[in-house]
């Protein structure tokens, strides 16, 4: 029986997560089975429990490491000074980043959150408003600084995300881009806008 | 037995296809029965039948029908006489009028295509391609005429479709806006940016 790696970065905890994850995002959570699971890393189903405890366990910790990780950075580029343009800036790119860098960790946390049950539900969907709160605070304070023009700072933060969210439909199908070229055109397309 | 009533702007049929939009977005077309439309429209199913064939044609007419008007407003701005900018924003307006105005139909436009079938589904996609194609040759028209600067257009044409289309978490979360707000804020962050 082969057994579980762990990866270059993680345990072998770490190593089913992302694999999972790969899973969950081709054929969505409640469809994949911890057996199919086991079946793509090579091993036995009953070998993965000494690792992990359930498949909602699993995506429990796809959806709060993701979670945590914009939430963190959030937090980071509040503290650090620098112009509500900046910090906007900061955020975007950090979304491009986790998109090209953890693309099925992202997909599963955007899409296959509707299958974790409560409280961990819950406690997500507030994770996320509060997040969108908060940047939506950035745009308000950056329009009373006359920063920023735009009359609904929600409308501003909806365009935002639901623009970077876009990417899955461009990274699915794999249009030709260099990261740095999609960046900076985002970041200037959101932020500064088309027009010369 | 309750009839079929035509709608104020249609046939019996049209009356049938608005129905059927509302429950395939709630429900997801593949989950969704014939009994459940007849039930939401208060008739028996059989009299469903004396208007239009199949539940897959309910799903063709309403794909069809969305794509249409999207791309005979897109040639309709082709021929008229305006600047590159000017046509970007009366497609930016036309998709969000779409999307307050025929939710449900845009809706299931958007997310069941997938549950066409051939010659449909490839039919669906290439006007879709084909669409997205010639919004990629105004923005290209734009960068070398130096009214856009962007790297690469399609980076533009897809952050627009992806900002506009998540207008539909918008109208399912119900916030508060109003539409002219929306639409002025939209088509100033996606063609002129942010910053004052």
């Amino acid at each position: 029986m082969t057994k579980i790696r762990a990866g270059r970065h993680g345990t072998k905890k770490d190593t089913i997560i992302q694999k999972a994850a790969a899973l969950f995002r081709i054929k969505g959570f409640n469809a994949a089975s911890m057996r199919e699971l086991a079946d793509s890393m090579g091993v036995e189903a009953p070998s993965l429990y000494n690792h992990i405890g359930s498949k909602s366990e699993i995506l429990q910790a796809i959806c709060f490491s993701i979670a945590e990780q914009f939430t963190t950075h959030l937090l980071w580029t509040e503290q650090t000074e620098m112009t509500g343009l900046s910090r906007l800036e900061a955020v975007i790119r950090f979304h491009i980043r986790m998109m090209l860098e953890h693309y099925d960790e992202v997909y599963v946390a955007n899409h296959e959150w509707k299958c974790l049950k409560e409280p961990y539900l819950g406690n997500f969907l507030n994770q996320r408003r509060q997040y969108e709160k908060r940047l939506a605070a950035w745009v308000e304070t950056g329009i009373r600084k006359k920063e920023f023009r735009v009359a609904n700072p929600y409308v501003a933060v909806l365009t935002f995300l639901s623009a970077l969210r876009g990417l899955e439909l461009w990274l699915r199908h794999k249009k030709n881009f260099s990261a740095d070229e999609l960046k900076n055109d985002m970041v200037n397309l959101l932020l500064r806008g088309l027009i010369n």
